[in-house]
């Protein structure tokens, strides 16, 4: 990602500016605001604003008239007591905005979640930059074989440079001949902007401000933050991650415990693991479990 | 509405505190953050805490790196443009969190606006205070003649006293019972808290925290502190006006004129204005609109 | 609940009618359709309508062009899978529409479920019924001494028909004085409804038509149906679990194994768990978890 | 757009069902129910199914016990009531599901509409067909002059031709190499799909089940079927009229009238129109209103 020295001194600019307020301060994350986070090869996430910190949950929670006296013991012993009794509200009452640059394609995937502001850079209205994602060699994944929407070993030696210049070549050619519609040089009209980007490549990067309470972050984290989720969208996942424990590390902390890490048991599932304490062998054929839930229980619990 | 010292006392060491930040600031409506401003006979809105600015807006529409150089005269006129046109998205981008105590059945119509969140006082673990509304002689309307949902002129002499006697009455015995039911003394068990709140009236003041983005703050507004609205939902409204004036002064002067001050007018209405403006002296019986469209009409552009 | 007879002609009628459709139809719930479902003393639950079933959550999750030809055993299978793995958009694509009567203080716990369509009988509009919950005797908890939301024992003698006559004498005076408020006779002017309303107690029924997708209403059903619900929403719940099962039997039986029966387990615990399956006897004390959370796995797991 | 003989089968079959339901019916929508209508040159919408009809709008502003007995010509003024005065619930009661096929930058215009549901058909999981949207001559606009987001003149000669040219033969050529990576032949591991999508042009055709209500299909509506919304999606908005005006035809009516062809004039817009209806000849200068307003209102108002 190559900021140019105008954006650079912005974000200087802006990162250097201090005022007093009297809201309440989160100072982990004030320490990274408008700091840019590089992800893939062009991309970044930057935390533009955020409203509330750990206690401003615990406020909520009691409809409190002022900060409260409360220990941070006590605090944090009520934000655990919260997540896992799944209240949601609380944790609705902090936001966050974000200023994220990425791959379209992941751009897609990402809008699914809707309860968030979003606000995109115009294709309509001006003109994209010439950026695009390649995948770097590590990441160049063949289909997997047992999971239809999942990735394989990394493709290696000629189909992996075969892959790389295709990518790369369809790139820079579709972006040239996107500059050649628009242009208006030599007596041309030029292809509207909302046209002429329909010829772009899905890996073209786009960017948005985006922004969205921490219970609703915190659900598209478990998401796409999980092993499961594609990689291209969890780096992205990962670093808002690291800017989300920076600000509200209480309630992260019951986020790791309660949802990230958790494993979740289906009422048969639960009777077999029953069984299990109290000193059954069950195998699959025994557990009355479908082979798929089976093998997710096995794996979920680290019984293999 | 009387705060216990203990919540004066806190209120006003959240004012004293200061903390530098690196984010936007709304200087307006930092001075009026955490103050109590008073509504009906107990009630009150607070600014808790908030996001953004009019710049903020800006930013987000323009997907900006930094805050900008724009002269303010230029982001007024896109801001006042965004909502001329119905953008919504850059709006969404600023957050307000406000604490308000109201009376329920208030609290039942503004909680029909789902686009916010919030965390209500519990009476399903707490007691409730005994704090109930009363309206003042001026507002205690008789129903309107012509307008079923509306009021009509305000009542007077015997009757008004025998009302405002029966509400009273009602509040205060029905609150004594609430507290007999719940009592634990003498032996008895005393009735769960979430049952015994069944008796109370719907005149008894709730409070929450809520937290909306300023495109569904306008949009509760325009439809709240409209005069179509019930005056006791409307004096809120009329409140947090204030406060968003003192927030993000550019958009709310849009929002003032594009939105509470505008007409809407009808497809068949707009033909019968442009005949009105070429000299035709046009009658709802020429107009070919319903006589209930044509007085909104009359109204609305003051012909009557 | 007692309906007026000439509300059971209209339901009855409208049982009586058949249209032909090309729309997909669940025959368990077509044979529901309009019925009332009494709940508490005066409340019930109706469906009024609905879109979709089973087969269509799997033509959506394929974005299919027929109904497909696929046996009922692979649409079940997949419907399972679609729960286990929290896909949410799938069930999305089925809607009901209820009819429901419920006292005014579980309406406002019903409420908090913001992606939900409601019209709520208006009483800024019309004149509420005298009709007004009193629980049986024995729901008639007292207060829970370990949870301060929750219930203890019945109460008993003296304290329950002292209870039951507060409340009915309460409901019957304040309703009494509604009326009289709202009178126009005897030259009064009559106050408006709008206002009128506020004398009403809590436990005043009101109705709605309520309106949502199946994630939407999975999710109400898993928090409402809960063991810890309030017991008079609990009833609802149940009363539309019912419904459920008759509307889209697969996916009820997938939400009830992956859902209502399943039971989460933190990362900390999820580890105790494995130290069980191996064999170790874990106490709280070695197990690292909080008394709460220890508490609640021994319940989950049936261990106790 | 070219259906396969077995997606047409398929769809046949569908419309060939009948069945018996108690529900109510929109006879207008019933018998366009699955039919495809073609939009551009591959893509369709094709309504899958409904739920209410213009009396459930009614009945449900009514919180009616059955069908009622009212007059059809009554209906209609309520609707029209509730149109004009902004009422939303009423018209969230039904809820229609469409199939459609549209290209990607479309597809990613719609999205911006939060208030759906939304199945897409997933290029991680499956392979997208060769489909991809070339603008007919007469839509190959050039960028506007004057409106940095609008369309010009059509392109014309040589400079069309080429424009046409490269489109197809990036389409064709990205496509092909699409393929190319994908393919498991002759010993290649064959990249996986949710990578290999990422060279696509924004020009491919996806698909989508589309659920929503009519208030939000109507918001949709109003912006997508707008002479200033991209032709690419109001192709689709023009289609999805024709279907709501089948399905309900009173409320489309409303529609029509109070928002489609309705024109919303600010505050001192409003003062200007009085002022020209009272005989005086208002100009820019004179109005108070910017450059741009000016414009706006002079061009609603047909003045010009």
């Amino acid at each position: 990602m190559a900021l140019t020295r105008e954006q650079r001194d912005e974000i200087a600019a802006q990162r250097d500016m201090r005022a007093e307020t009297r809201r309440a301060i989160a100072p982990g994350l004030e320490a990274r605001l408008y700091e840019v986070i590089p992800v893939l090869d062009h991309g970044f996430v930057r935390a533009i604003d955020y409203m509330g910190d750990d206690e401003a949950i615990v406020q909520s929670a009691r409809v409190s008239y002022g900060r409260g006296t409360k220990a941070a013991r006590s605090d944090e012993g009520l934000i655990r007591y919260l997540m896992r009794h799944w209240h949601s509200t609380p944790f609705e009452m902090c936001e966050i905005k974000l200023h994220v640059k990425l791959p379209i394609f992941i751009a897609r995937q990402w809008i699914r979640h809707r309860t968030a502001n979003v606000n995109e850079y115009s294709a309509r209205y001006s003109i994209l930059d010439k950026e695009y994602y390649i995948p770097a060699a590590e990441h160049l994944a063949a289909q997997s074989d047992t999971n239809r929407q999942g990735r394989g070993d990394v493709l290696s030696g000629e189909e992996a440079q075969r892959v790389l210049d295709l990518l790369r070549g369809d790139a820079e050619r579709t972006y040239a001949h996107y500059e050649e519609m628009l242009t208006e040089d030599e007596g041309k009209a030029g292809l509207s902007r909302e046209l002429a980007r329909m010829n772009l490549t899905l890996n073209t990067y786009t960017q948005w401000y985006w922004k969205t309470d921490l219970h609703n972050l915190f659900h598209f984290l478990r998401l796409r933050a999980d092993a499961h989720a594609q990689y291209e969208i969890r780096v992205y996942a990962e670093a808002i991650c690291e800017l989300t424990k920076a600000w509200v590390p209480m309630a992260y902390g019951a986020f790791e415990d309660y949802r990230l890490g958790a494993v979740t048991l289906s009422g048969p599932a639960t009777d077999v693991v029953r069984r299990m304490i109290a000193g059954e062998a069950v195998t699959q054929e025994t557990s009355g479990l479908s082979a798929g839930e089976w093998r997710e229980v096995v794996a979920s619990l680290g019984l293999a």
